[in-house]
């Protein structure tokens, strides 16, 4: 039964020696995150990226899932030895880890029994009592075991499946959020976004980010809140903040 | 005094809403991996995000400090009240959060009297006991506190910045890494590729990595040590590896 929640929250795991090495850019933090958001309601709380080492995939898997609603982990999947995602999510809930029948079957039938080697019926593996996450690209599943959403590194093959995790996740409140492009230096507004930051405490969180665009530097403010009309007063209150020190507006 | 350490590893924070919620892709974890293993010989074992909460960033200064060599914090030192690394960093080792004279001259300087109002008076403020890591972009210095290292977000101003960061680092010894790119699939060498890595288990780390290239599908096989010897023997297993099932190797 899905309910309608308040507040809820996830972790992203990222599993993988190549993404710590700098030789990979991780792009699935910021593809989690904002489908987690505008789908789900589900607010991405904190992001680790660890080396596929067995005692720190179970440790990272047991703290993060008891702190947050959900985990997703990405990467430490595939067919080959570095691959020991599956392997150590068992050990940590000290479940069996073997063969998932339905993903047996769906693996044999899509590489064909002949061509169903031992790299590839490892992917067929995982902890006992674990629920699938279709794969739409390339047929290997991803599966869900406790509060844990397991995921590929691969970010095409990601993004075929995360639809697929909707069915698993309790729906959360949005988190809306409105950007006002200044043409100004953040130390000249500092002090009156802070004033406005305090008097929205509650209800909406305000970052500051400069940038560079059209050869002139800017500050972009951003504001977050489940609520649309908190949102919108702050938005008045930085508009007549900028009217008031004479700031240009960036319209995109 | 600098010694010449077998393995020193290090740790990196990213502070900030904007990684955390997809709005901006984090660029910083590649680039500092990246210079800590080339430039210092030093490993990054974890990467966190996390959000601009007061307490998340104590307790993760406070773990990640004990744990490794050295963390390398990013983002939340600029002049809007959104920026709290700082003070967190000195509440967290119980120090006097204060104006640093040097980064306080520096940050006037740069600015003049006139211009130097509150948002960019509190650049300067820091861990009582801080170190400067001059900043030649924009002048508002990082700070390096313990075995912290504090750095801003902005990746222009961070790369600006990076070298100065080597007077306050212990040398450790570099992983050098070879690459071999086989037009195969994962599951084809997989066997194969578990038995080489079980024989160089203690010196070497074999990841695979599939990889879409040229219209064809591919493993890129990454070898890792601190041994080029042993790297040399790893390659040369996994070239006849290829030969032995006619792989073709991609040649760059």
């Amino acid at each position: 039964m899905k309910k309608k929640k308040e507040k809820v929250n996830a972790a992203i795991l990222i599993i993988g020696n190549e993404i710590l090495s700098g030789r990979t850019q991780d792009k699935n933090t910021a593809f989690i995150s904002e489908w987690l958001n505008s789908k789900c309601g589900i607010t991405v709380r904190e992001v680790r990226i660890i080396p596929d080492v067995e005692k720190t995939i179970i440790d990272n898997v047991l703290i993060l899932s008891k702190k947050f609603n959900y985990v997703f982990t990405t990467g430490g999947i595939g067919p080959t030895h570095d691959d020991i995602t599956s392997q150590s999510i068992s050990k940590a809930f000290k479940v069996k880890y073997e063969y998932h029948k339905e993903a047996h079957n769906i693996l044999e039938h899509y590489y064909g029994k002949k061509k169903f080697n031992d790299g590839r019926k490892k992917m067929a593996r995982m902890p006992k009592g674990s629920k699938l996450i279709y794969n739409p690209s390339s047929a290997a599943p991803g599966f869900v075991i406790k509060n844990i959403l397991v995921l590929p590194g691969v970010p095409s093959i990601l993004k075929s499946m995360i639809d697929n995790c909707r069915r698993y996740l309790i729906k959360g409140s949005k988190t809306h959020s409105k950007t006002l492009n200044l043409f100004t230096v953040e130390s000249n507004i500092s002090k009156k976004l802070g004033q406005i930051q305090k008097k929205y405490k509650k209800f909406v969180d305000i970052g500051s980010y400069p940038f560079f665009r059209l050869g002139k530097i800017g500050v972009s403010v951003v504001s977050r809140s489940s609520s649309q009309n908190k949102l919108k007063n702050v938005y008045k209150e930085l508009l007549s903040l900028a009217k008031s020190k004479k700031i240009k507006v960036l319209k995109i």
